[in-house]
């Protein structure tokens, strides 16, 4: 397992950063594809979360395979992962395009909270959504489904490289999530992206208030260099 | 049309079922295609229907057929159903993949709140939503369109077996809807599997229990014997 | 620029007709493709919005040319739509089929509102999701998704011919959205057109008024000639 | 069973028209859903038919319903209407969206050809390709599946209203496929729709001349008043 | 790596069977998903392969790591499985959705058939498509891309169950694949699928020939005792 | 219109270059973006084809505009375009993901072809595809329909920045098709990257000679510094 140590500024980062600024971070890396996009958590109350990756694959199911029997098997990859997932991780889940079956239901999602994981990012849907919509715990999910994981799809392993809604993703890599989506940060680079979004946050928040003062976009957003130095002075002032 | 008698265990059975064990017993059973998914309450306050289904059948349209002066034929099988669908029947919709027209809108679902019609399914979209989100009446379907449906349908003909949302709905099939989705039970199983699926429900209650206690979920969840033999132990308190 | 002169009476129509009464008058007139289906409020309290279209075009992004830098460009079409879209106009976005970039963020659309431009509909995602529900300002579209714009689009130009949402939509036609979608009426038969719906409207307040009094739909919805007869009546009455 | 007359005539129109021209004169008449695109000849060599509908409709699979036992009920719609599609008559097919069973395999085919029936077209994939590609009989299909139509689909019933690949189609349609596609042509206008396109295709063969011999579109496609009497003068020295 | 040793026998079985008939067989057994649709041999005069499963599986790309540098590396999942399937394999991958990048081209291909590779089966599309068709070697896969695969895809590992075309597949099952497309046998009872896939289509030779000669399906196909006891005494005469 | 002038050197590298290549050279430049995939040659003994791209947009149809008498308006820019496109140029058309209508049929084509047009590409698909097939002219597009283009499009302009199968084209780009599929050379860099790719092409037949004569790929394919000596002096032999 990869175990992230992640320093208190890190954190700090990773907890502000809109997806908005890091994704503007990425593609001015040259990295276009770090975002899974129409995803939203099921329970509106908790609209962000952020942490380490740690991945589950499924793949389509097998008849004879993916059964509820199977489901009491401890070496099992999904049940492993719920009771390994180390806390402050964000489990993120490839169910391999399919849109029939729940990924998790309230109980192992109860069971991961409890452990303190940080929360669940899958791109297929979520099943027990009345029960995740009442819980103090950010699940990201595309839709609802009610039947089982096993009616459609089989966990094969667990912490290796998966896709996630189109994004590759490596254990250990961040993952930050909010209302407009899930970005997924490669580790070497995520707290210098973090660093960049969280500032540009900042100065857009000034930009914000010279738009919203009746200002024109033209050399404000994007700031040419007078707004730039009115941006200095209007920091100074904080 | 297939009027079914249902005993009063059966509608207590089929009030509590959610569709979340609803699946897990048929999948136990070899049924995996017994659910629609994505697909809401467009009153997120009416939340859970059942009853027996009475079906609808549309094809693409023609635009010589499909017009609205069409729709005062008294024959044309949609105005048929609205007021022939039994009182306590589901009506469940098969749209045929379109997804640019609205199945019905406000007048139509008025009309069947008032016939005691039990609710509305269709695997479309509806139309005069503003409307239907605030009429006390359970409607599950598949996001808005404002055309009226024979902008891009034409119904066929009802109580015929159909396919809605890839599910095959036969007239007479216990249908019951509820956040998690659209669960449509063969008549000859229906009261075993929801009686299973209450059974179900009541053990998930107590592992969830066990589990926000911070039992992990081995043994627990599927429980084992001696898991079991606690749940009874715990039922027989309650 | 097309500078649509609206009359006082055409302005209270728009701001009434309902798009599932103007799509149904579309039909009767042989148009069945102009309505967007499946596009949503992004700030549910903003459920409503009517003027001419400003339309702006975007292509798939290329990589050398789609960059934040050229943001910067002022003779970019995005950037210059947003300066040059006159109030009380609708832009109306080409989004070319992509979802994985927001069409815009909070800024330019704070910067829109300031300008006094009546709304905004594009047929692909937004971004800055949680401050647009924030704002007292319609903007319509699917979804929700991170990236900045340039992640995926190019902006190509504005205020030619486009698809929105498989719908043709030219400069000056009157965009009406409501919850049900978004409506592009085509200019010459626009005031017509809302008339007829806004007429409709209300001839089916008087229908539901008889439905869920208790009758039929039959010879009542739609209306035969006894029903319209006592519509006037009731009209007369008002 | 709609057995329909066909004239002489017809017959002659049918077995010549393209179905290029066949839409281009229902688009004329304001009928513009009236084909199946992507759809081509399992085997090159029968690159045509024509033949009134005879249709058939499945719906999504059911476990315990859709099984090889099933298929040797003669009450079984699918093989009911192998033995009953009248001679002359094209068997169409709703295969509900499926696109993971073959609709028919070899044995069934042969039947039908024994059988004189016109041909086949389902909005399915076709299995036993490889014996189809040699048979001396035409079937339009989209695509090659291995299982069996009960991996998937249950057939429901026949000779209703079906939509195939989009389009309505009523038993009794006349039904002409060619390397362009499906056209399905109402039948109280088919004839006359023909007659038009025959001579359509007429005119578009001297367009061609004129057009190969070096002359611009403009005036001569489609054809101004000269280009008409050209042409009238072209067809006398034929 | 998963050596499957191969009986005489089962080869014999694997060589001759049909995936029709394979995939009729699974069903009866009560696995109605192992099979690929719509795939197609690139070379139309290799249509046929068999052999134990080697499994590739990609993810999406990230632009700093799927570059044309990167396939130097002899750690390349994607190049070590080109030098390590063993003869007599088919390599089958799983392309993760994508239909922009070419999974291998004709060298890798060349590379596979030198070293006695049975085939490739891919869900995604091929590259170097016309020397593809001149080559000796079967290659199953969906359309046709001219991108290198790391323009879209990462090679993630192999030897992995990956699901290829919605069908789980794990080492050492065995793939089978015809004109209708790829089956993928459990290996626990592939061999026993296969007897039976065989002496169905003995069998079915039977039937054809009797449906040939002006016999109904009836009592025929499927065969009552009647016919069964016919195709005994023919199979006797042969 | 943006008349290219091309050297006879990129004629030569333009005519030899394989999309394969072609596309690899622009990855490594980090365009990643440039082909269209799954579009084949309508005439398949006409599989190659380049030049500079000559662009026509198309958009959704609205009835009342998109008729067959509009077709005879001399400024209709599809009609214009067909006039006006120089000789030697690729006409690239943007079908705005439309798959029901032929983008072009046989006299368009043929006029095209008598103009000395380079070729024909569309993301849509083609009509009168009996006769493409035997005109020695070449068209690579997405499939079949016999309806004519507006009975579901309206073109909207030409000779402005398109997007054709998700790729972006700006006229005068350098459009290269092959079996492979379709790619896009920006114009400022064509000449360069075709050039890398002939080179490509020449060192990669010479890896194809190695691989087929046993070779590994280890060191050979991507080549290692022996591998590029060695083909050196290969070069210096032929």
């Amino acid at each position: 397992m990869t175990n992230v140590a992640m320093t208190d500024e890190a954190r700090e980062l990773y907890s502000h950063a809109t997806t908005a600024s890091l994704t503007a971070q990425l593609v001015n890396r040259g990295l276009r594809t770090r975002a899974i996009s129409n995803i939203a958590p099921v329970n509106p109350n908790t609209p962000r979360v952020f942490g380490p990756a740690y991945t589950l694959r499924y793949i389509p199911m097998r008849e004879d395979l993916a059964t509820g029997a199977a489901m009491a098997d401890t070496n099992n990859p999904q049940r492993k992962a719920i009771e390994v997932v180390p806390a402050g991780h964000v489990l993120i889940v490839d169910t391999t395009g399919m849109d029939v079956s729940g990924t998790f239901g309230d109980i192992l999602v109860a069971r991961l909270r409890v452990r303190g994981v940080a929360g669940v990012v899958s791109d297929g849907p979520m099943r027990d959504i009345a029960e995740l919509k009442t819980m103090d715990f950010p699940v990201f999910a595309r839709g609802n489904a009610a039947p089982p994981s096993y009616a459609s799809m089989l966990a094969a392993d667990a912490q290796v490289p998966i896709g996630c809604g189109g994004v590759a993703v490596f254990p250990g890599d961040i993952v930050i999530a909010d209302p407009d989506g899930v970005v997924v940060l490669p580790i070497a680079i995520a707290e210098e992206v973090a660093r960049d979004a969280v500032e540009q946050d900042r100065l857009e928040a000034y930009v914000r208030e010279r738009i919203e003062g009746g200002d024109s976009i033209v050399g404000v957003y994007p700031p040419n260099d007078d707004t730039k130095a009115a941006y200095q002075a209007w920091l100074a002032k904080r």
